[in-house]
């Protein structure tokens, strides 16, 4: 096992060795999405960038237990004051369905566009509304040892005592009483003791469909709860690796490492893991700047920002190109751009199959193979992986070219570094081997049947019969009739 | 909508006009699998005996509500006997897994082999695991009623006093007084005061690895009291259609109906829908039997008994070849009888588009009409229907040859027709077209080239011109090297 894989820690800001707590086995929780709308080019980065870091992993030879929560209960409209409607429960109201069918079907296509994109899914994909029980229990603990307040059927988390003992912050780098001192208060209009304390469970208003039995109302658990009970539930009370977007790094994993620490009297995450946003041409991706853009938009290039379909891996390859912690902007021709790239690694990796061999190499591969992981174990590099195979690349044209030797042995070794890179690691594929074309079937039987009808015209048989029997055995069976002919597919 | 859908409902033996609950709209329930290894052929039955009457009653014009479960937890290894180890925790002890993983691991691989069989998603797939307060809610309404009581921390169904105030055993026809004389008195090993008695929730023993707090004991819930709990929760305290595999009718079913009765007062199914047993070879399909068939060999052959891979519409067709409540035997010799047929259906299908109209029909396609909605309003007698779609195939194929004449009207209600019954009802899809095959495209480009290189080398360069240009035209790019050529599909 590799024992050099550095990765930064947004909770130290420090670019630490990797070191698992149980030598071999790794432990990493992600935050997942909120299924109450379809998946869109912000959900595409996180997913693949822990997708990598548990390709990664595995590669590295640890058993990773991989676990990526599906919210489907609890996250309000408006997330900072905890107001408003249940996302879902809106959606279901909307659509005229029950909250769990909008979970199910958004659930789904999420599922469709993960595979779409190639990430491998998680060993376990918890939900909220399936661990209420543990929520609960949670709650017990944390109200047993004075970290929350029930009032009015709802229950929160209380900042400023757990600030006291332990500190409020110290993910997001903020200070409990600066941001006490710089927020309006609003009077009268909340329960809570204090505007920063957070609801664990909110009493259901009359009108709310997902309820739950407790004894301090009906009602459901709050937002940040969920990944604090799953989390320690499927990877115990300390794991390696927490993931999840930036913009999630204040509120919710703040609360979360609140919660936890409050009930377990230390931290649970070893390792914080955070990808950086992706901008639209500069901005905030938003409903309200038009600038919303889901997955199937992208894939099929129905949306009036967008100039043409992108295919999955192209946008695989895009993301991959920027580090995870580096912003990326989207524009069009950002994503051209990486689709010519792809194209190009993709042609390299193909012609590794018709290189030639010579007695000598005149490229060092052992030196390229010792940049790429050098470039994969400084904090996921791939950016600047990629460029070490492109480097790569060049070597393979110029071997093909003929301007370049390798020996057998090291072809051996530059082909296993691709394959594991560019298939393993990067998680890339060839996507035109994997699609369907039976126009293309068609376009080139119609043109060897038209050869064949010209050959007949001409009286020259040979050709004529060269050309049906080659088809038979292909696999396609042509039969004449009288007014021209019919082919098919010969079945199984 | 068409009122004159019939269904066999099991609970009262006979078949009975389909009135809805709710007016256009329908409510099913429908028992998934146990989630602890890969979904085999047992799997496909009441998949697709569910999903053509899920795509019939769409058809119909119903909004359909259609649940069904995934169960991960409390079932037990001896499901007579309500003991041994959980499957899914025994899975997990064997493969070092977490028991979630498991049933991650085996829902997604049953989601592909479902998908892979073309049946349509449940608009809710609820999980056992993601119910127990659900589950505890109606313990305590049993126990409050009088129905349930507790014992070391186990709760049990008390089916004597639920035989007295209602009747124990209307579904399978069973009666409890004949049951208790005929069975074995296990003496001193049961908690039970009845051997019939069941269990709503069990005290987990200290191995025991899924466990949840409750006022009994720190335990899990009954395998039969999930399905109870969630069609209640997801369709309400009456809903139209429960559905799932005729071994389930006892005890499974017949518990079920016992724990909403005795919580509600009334029914809560009004039609219980059951489809009968897949044999092999005439045998029970059992591990011990040797004769246990994967899905997923099934698709590739792999298998001791298997003489060639069938494709999943082979599959599909040959189990909507039989009625749902006939038994079906498997053997290679019925499927690949079945891949014959369904290869000449498809074949007519695609007929279809070629077919000349006339001033005059010899056909009666109405007639043909009637006979197809009167199979699948009968009971969804799909092997009827397929018998009537082959009508239709042998009038497609005589309109071909000229024999028989259609007017442009027919000929478009016998597409509807055929598109209507064989893709949008039956579910069969046209698999040539969705498969990739990049060989049959290679091969077809590399015989175009080498007419082309026979060409040129007969100074033909029409010819060659012609087919390069053709190529390209198609999307195939052609590039002439020193030592012969190369080409590639036109990328986007």
């Amino acid at each position: 096992m590799d024992s050099s894989f550095y990765l930064y820690n947004s909770l130290t800001r420090t670019t630490e060795l990797f070191t698992p707590l149980v030598p071999g086995k790794a432990g990493m929780y992600v935050c997942g999405p909120t299924v109450y709308s379809n998946a869109h080019l912000g959900h595409a980065r996180p997913a693949i960038t822990f997708d990598l870091l548990y390709r990664y992993l595995l590669h590295l030879g640890y058993q990773v237990r991989y676990v990526r929560n599906i919210t489907d209960v609890g996250h309000l409209e408006d997330e900072a004051e905890e107001t408003g409607e249940d996302k879902i429960a809106k959606k279901a109201r909307l659509e005229q369905l029950e909250p769990m069918e909008v979970v199910q079907k958004y659930m789904n296509t999420f599922h469709r566009n993960m595979a779409d994109l190639n990430t491998l899914p998680p060993g376990i994909e918890p939900r909220a509304s399936g661990h209420i029980i543990e929520q609960q229990v949670m709650i017990r603990r944390l109200m047993e040892k004075g970290y929350a307040y029930g009032i009015n059927g709802s229950v929160y988390f209380d900042v400023v005592k757990y600030d006291r003992d332990f500190r409020y912050g110290i993910l997001s780098g903020r200070n409990l009483e600066e941001m006490m001192s710089n927020s309006r208060q609003l009077e009268g209009q909340q329960e809570k003791r204090n505007p920063y304390d957070f609801a664990l469970w909110k009493k259901a208003a009359p009108e709310h469909i997902m309820r739950w039995p407790s004894e301090w109302s009906e009602g459901f658990p709050g937002w940040h709860l969920e990944c604090s009970a799953m989390s320690t539930k499927y990877l115990g009370e300390v794991f390696d690796i927490h993931g999840g977007g930036m913009d999630l790094q204040f509120p919710h994993h703040e609360c979360e490492i609140a919660q936890s620490t409050a009930v377990l009297g230390h931290p649970t995450v070893r390792y914080w893991v955070h990808n950086n946003m992706i901008t639209i041409n500069g901005q905030k991706m938003a409903r309200s700047l038009g600038n919303f853009i889901t997955l199937d938009e992208l894939f099929s290039g129905n949306h009036p920002l967008l100039t043409q379909a992108y295919s999955p891996m192209t946008i695989r390859f895009f993301i991959l190109q920027a580090h995870y912690r580096s912003t990326l902007d989207f524009s069009n021709e950002a994503l051209q751009a990486a689709g010519k790239g792809l194209e190009k690694l993709m042609k390299a990796v193909a012609l590794l199959d018709k290189l030639k061999t010579s007695g000598s190499s005149s490229a060092d591969i052992s030196a390229l193979e010792q940049k790429c992981s050098e470039a994969i174990n400084d904090d996921l590099n791939s950016p600047v992986l990629i460029a070490h195979l492109f480097d790569g690349v060049r070597i393979i044209n110029s071997v093909y070219d003929g301007s370049v030797t390798l020996t057998a042995e090291d072809l051996e070794k530059l082909r296993k570094l691709f394959y594991t890179y560019v298939f393993d690691i990067l998680g890339l594929k060839n996507e035109s081997s994997g699609t369907a074309q039976p126009e293309l079937i068609s376009g080139l039987v119609e043109l060897a049947m038209q050869i064949r009808t010209n050959a007949r015209n001409n009286k020259d048989w040979g050709t004529s019969d060269f050309i049906r029997n080659e088809l038979a055995r292909i696999g396609i069976v042509v039969k004449d009739r009288k007014d021209g002919f019919e082919w098919e597919i010969k079945g199984d």
